[in-house]
């Protein structure tokens, strides 16, 4: 077996962990950002971590109602900006904590008066120390290249912060069933093995979600570049069509992450206009509607809450990267040109 | 002529209307930045527009130590979030100032007692109405639905808005010689016209650049994929080499922009790998030695200040994607399954 589809299958213990172990300094962190009067938020990441930035700006502004930015690290490493960081928390996110770009955002941001934290596997990292609040993932070492179990603790930990910082005890008491939801996830791996066949030849294809998913949907097709060496392009459903919608020709394969709630009718719409074009559409969905429409559906067990979906519905990207990796005769532990551990600046 | 290709050689005349036009408009607004104590920017647009904004955010992170953060439309208009909005001012960017979602970010700003500004190429929009300080593309008509003109003057309103942030006279200068840098971009069509032939077949790529042209690589990438139905993936240098140069073969065609200034030492390395990748590498750059390391290398006439280079290097990509657009026996004016003016919620 490889060891990405090991760590795939750790992630229910994995999240438990974080559930365990940092429950108490997500709430510190809160405490500290309501007592401190932050106004918004900067997260700071590269890769797989910045896909989990993304998710947590959606978070934090559809639960929390702090506006959020993603930094742009080269404005710190390269152009020497100068930002004004007063009543801002900055958080950087980086399992191995040691991209020198990361750390650097967040060595200004202290410097600049702003609240640091880190979320990171590497308790002793560059990172950590450079922050003055650290989360960890605890997902014990993590050895294929492309990241998995990284992502999805970094996830937990981002709605740990996020429900204490308004006293969510029923997003809290959710979190706890994860666990059970993500072996829901893991149940899809014989169909997905028996499905990525179809896809041998594919060499190009866009991943589709809206809202809250943006961020799966960018780690989807990250996992695909990674390991199956795919140009991979993920979108969100409304930048979709204000142009890319234009590459669509019969047959061009889609997938679509499309969970139950709010952009689930903007997503349902687009899959009908995906048909009408002849498109290949891969569906993923608890919804028979939107199943309906799809070329290959793919049909979610379990009826989720909608902010649960992105820590649960990733587990069926990795599991569709890691099993087309195979399918097309790569092995999904040794992308060509990646390591470990990217030093950007 | 396609319109497509008559729009952009209008620029050097269009930019120079908005320097003429919104000069006083942009000192007003900056005016208001400094009194009101803004803090933190929120640049909301989709497509083309978004594309703009994202140099908005390196421009004034860059020059002005402002952080900027990019709106995510979903949370306003599908998840009805409340954000905190004090001491934020929003900026809603659109050509056509009708995008619905565009819209409800500025309507929602406004209430929430956020300054409130849009750049638009229509003075009578539903944007315009929804913003208290209006600022003008007076690009004319644009009649291609691949947006050109209005991307440049969008940038043009942008650099304008910065450089009275900060009483930068030197910048004010420069802008009024981009309408002649502009005609030096333009010389390089016979080359271009050229070159093409060569990408005939080609049908995935990906554009890559870092910092302030980040966004010039998101709007090639976004013109190719509108008007040559290419799945044209645009990636920061940092973020490309943090997984998808996995997807690098022998041959794979990777496009990089890369002017003289902070970044380039970064583009020249990246150069250097993907040319020991054997990648068929497509570089614009006025730097001999960047150039020497190219498949086809396409060598821009002038060195210009770096923080110019994004309003006249867009134009090479323009050429390009019209150019091979035609190669490949589309109409760029009729890209397929789209509209001038996209209405999402």
């Amino acid at each position: 077996m490889s060891l990405m589809l090991e760590e795939i299958r750790q992630q229910p213990e994995a999240v438990a962990r974080v559930l365990e172990n940092e429950a108490e300094k997500a709430l510190r962190l809160a405490r500290e950002i309501k007592g401190r009067n932050i106004s918004y938020l900067i997260l700071a990441a590269r890769g797989t971590s910045d896909n989990a930035a993304t998710f947590g700006k959606y978070l934090f502004e559809i639960a929390n109602g702090l506006p959020c930015a993603l930094a742009a690290p080269s404005a710190y490493t390269h152009y020497h900006a100068r930002l004004k960081l007063q009543n801002a928390m900055v958080l950087g996110i980086s399992q191995s904590g040691a991209s020198p770009d990361v750390v650097q955002v967040l060595k200004h941001a202290r410097k600049q008066g702003a609240l640091t934290a880190c979320i990171t596997n590497a308790p002793n990292s560059p990172l950590a120390h450079a922050s003055e609040h650290i989360l960890l993932c605890d997902a014990g070492p993590e050895k294929s290249v492309a990241a998995t179990k990284t992502y999805t603790t970094s996830l937990m930990n981002l709605y740990m912060i996020s429900a204490c910082l308004h006293d969510d005890q029923e997003l809290l008491n959710r979190l706890h069933q994860v666990p059970g939801w993500m072996e829901a996830a893991l149940s899809l791996e014989p169909e997905i093995m028996q499905r990525v066949e179809r896809y041998r030849y594919m060499d190009e294809c866009v991943v589709i979600s809206r809202g809250l998913n943006s961020a799966t949907s960018a780690e989807m097709a990250l996992k695909m570049a990674e390991t199956c060496y795919l140009v991979a392009e993920p979108y969100s459903a409304a930048d979709f069509l204000h142009g890319p919608v234009a590459i669509v020709y019969e047959g061009f394969p889609c997938f679509l992450i499309a969970p139950q709630g709010h952009t689930y009718n903007f997503m349902k719409d687009l899959a009908e206009t995906l048909e009408s074009k002849h498109a290949e559409t891969i569906i993923l969905s608890h919804e028979e509607e939107i199943l309906s429409t799809a070329t290959v559906p793919f049909r979610f067990p379990l009826e989720l809450p909608e902010i649960i979906t992105p820590i649960v519905y990733i587990l069926f990207g990795q599991l569709f990267a890691c099993h087309l990796a195979e399918a097309k005769g790569h092995n999904p532990d040794i992308p060509r040109g990646l390591r470990k551990v990217t030093r950007t600046i």
